[in-house]
């Protein structure tokens, strides 16, 4: 190729002018002296007309001999069309066919989701899957460059620990030389410790639950965001979990609006993600869920996934649901003085999504984390170091963890989480 | 407190105003009618003046008591001293001590390295521990960043696999439900699945080796970032892991200079981090070992820890050694024609801190492929997908993986990898 290589995705740049392309055939019709090629090339995806006349009679016949997913180098100017996808097609002057392909396995025809899953590592060239997985690209990016630009700093909570830090039922167990280790729920008990040193801290990274659960909202490998702050209140984390959600928004909507349409969202439900978010206490839902016909909702209980839809479909933005009875509630979270209630968080998502956030102001004070330990029956040996940040300059801190998978899935209006992760693992799938 | 909460970071932007901090008694000296507290906040160090007839009697009195690691809130005056670490000082008006804290288990005096591991919770409160892991945040963020502005899509691998990568002898074993599960030792894989859909790609998580290694290279659970890209030859990708290494450290040295000064960092030995790097292959490398007096090297081995020092020691960056024998080589590598050596790269830090990145151009032909894996006997049914990358569409392509706090630790310039990981695990530890 003489035409330097460009991507499709910065195609405009050279409008007018010779390239040269390097993908694979997405979709091809023919039709006489034409072949019409969808080119992707992981950047995009862009029309190349190859006409008889402007190439050798090999290419021509190798382009139609290629099938779906044949790796091709093109070579051709870019011309502007304002009725292509992109603006964009290019007419073909070369190129070669380097592999190929007959038969790849998933063809525009409809497969069950057995199927696709096991061919993940083919799957992932769909276009639902490209625009999908660009749009987390995009939520990962636009999450840590908020707690970057609001100077957090990145503090990794580990994979492997000696003990559970909620319930011990869901706990993946891994043989460490001649002991026992569990992967991590949740890095919040580590980045408390972070925060006591570096004041505003996030950790995000894989958390594993063993839940034997076959619904759409569960993966045993998930990634999760977990900032904590030190000196901030529930108050506080509140507005921090609403300005970064609305920033998270507005970011995919600035750089993955062609992704966003792949999917056909409706960019509306995003355009509405603002501040405020409406809040109320977990009393205010339970009055609703009572005057709801369909609820079995019981009052103490923890809310379930229907009654989380129920009180998500009143609004067009997250709901912030404060102020849970602390029997429903982990044990480090901060007691409201005089009151059953614990300073805690759930914000849920809209359209029916579930929870995306939990968080809390955590408990600072030695005696009442102890007290709670105690009845909790939980390892008191095992939690001294927590304590520690309690015995050594206490202060009032806060925090909360949001579920990046379930975020995707919301933000790009797609239903099952197993598919907001490049290669999901759920309680019956490990493969590919 | 009346005047505005800030924090010691951003001191300088409210220079001659009042001011609120928040934060932790690190140092104290009192003389007279004066104690001079040296604060921290997570953000910075800052010297705040209490002068006896400024305060109320029972604040100066809570001063005079509080401990190392007290928690405080100081109101006073931003003034410009020249002297002062950071140009500022506080002159205090007013404040709070939260918690008295008397006894913290670190004090000045020096510890052993198994004192502050155990106490690790509490050790990330150090200054030098504080300026280490600001710099990896640093690093992270340069990174991501680079990977971000290059068009790269951050594809997260998976941490369950059902096989192993390269060999079993290092992999951790978990129970997932009623099969068994190992801990991911490299993203590669996938990461090469990924770069045929999305075309550039990373994944940069967790990665685990069951290693029963004592040295200070080695910790079980460490990250590691993997860019793969499609239609990359070896030769693309050693530019980009140098303009990547280039980039980091020039963004830490723009962000990072106080904590590099924390650590008595030799500042021209990152200035000299600049395009070229030395580049060398390995029968060159071989011949500059073999007229190295103590040497052990024999020509056909791998190169060990000492070799690397010795190639590393001769330059002022980092070198780049390609072409090493297949022999000594992961399977997936590409072949050089005719020939026993493989397209492939080590990237030796320099200062004998060891190999940074291990990279190469992968095997894109299906029979040679396969040749290879039957060779090295590893699982053929287990690779299947793999080779689907190879039957579908199969393309040249490279990259390469940069093990994170290796390149922490030479940035930062610290001996021990443990410490450039805030929860570090290694053979014998995995707590706090």
């Amino acid at each position: 190729m003489s035409a330097p290589f460009v991507s499709i995705g910065r195609l405009s740049e050279h409008a007018g002018r010779s390239v040269s392309l390097r993908g694979w055939l997405n979709n091809k019709s023919s039709k006489g002296k034409l072949h019409f090629v969808q080119l992707r090339d992981g950047s995009g995806y862009v029309q190349c007309v190859v006409f008889q006349k402007s190439v050798t009679p090999e290419f021509f016949e190798a382009v139609g001999r290629a099938g779906q997913e044949s790796s091709l180098v093109l070579e051709g100017e870019v011309v502007a069309d304002a009725r292509a996808p992109g603006g964009f097609e290019i007419q073909v002057k070369g190129g070669a066919v380097l592999q190929s392909v007959d038969g790849f396995p998933i063809g525009p025809k409809e497969h069950g989701p057995d199927f696709l899953l096991s061919q993940r590592h083919l799957w992932l060239r769909s276009k639902r899957q490209w625009a999908l997985l660009r749009i987390r690209d995009a939520v990962i990016t636009a999450l840590r460059g908020f707690f970057d630009e609001h100077d957090f700093v990145c503090m990794d909570s580990p994979m492997f620990t000696p003990s559970a830090c909620e319930g011990t039922s869901t706990l993946f167990e891994v043989g460490y030389f001649d002991r026992k280790a569990y992967l991590t729920q949740s890095g919040q008990l580590y980045a408390e410790a972070s925060a006591m040193a570096f004041g505003k801290v996030y950790c995000f990274g894989p958390t594993f639950r063993a839940e034997k659960s076959k619904t759409r909202r569960h993966l045993t490998e998930f990634w999760m965001l977990e900032p904590e702050v030190a000196f901030a209140t529930l108050e506080d984390v509140l507005e921090l979990a609403e300005d970064m959600l609305v920033h998270t928004v507005a970011e995919v909507l600035r750089r993955r609006k062609p992704e966003l349409e792949v999917l056909e969202r409706d960019l509306t439900k995003l355009a509405a993600i603002q501040k405020p978010f409406p809040r109320m206490t977990y009393d205010q839902a339970a009055a609703i869920l009572k005057d709801t016909p369909d609820s079995t909702f019981r009052y103490g209980d923890d809310l379930g996934a229907a009654d989380e839809t129920i009180l998500s479909l009143r609004h067009d933005r997250p709901v912030m649901i404060t102020h849970y009875p602390a029997a429903v509630k982990a044990f480090y979270m901060k007691r409201e003085p005089a009151s059953d209630k614990v300073k805690c968080v759930d914000v849920i998502g809209p359209e029916g999504v579930g929870e995306l956030i939990g968080g809390s102001q955590r408990e600072d004070d030695l005696e009442l984390l102890l007290h709670r330990i105690r009845e909790e029956k939980l390892p008191e040996e095992a939690y001294q170091w927590y304590l520690d940040l309690r015995r050594y300059g206490s202060v009032p801190h806060s925090g909360f963890g949001l579920g990046l998978e379930r975020t995707v899935a919301w933000i790009a209006g797609v239903e099952h989480v197993r598919e907001a992760i490049p290669f999901p693992r759920t309680m019956y799938r490990m493969e590919p």
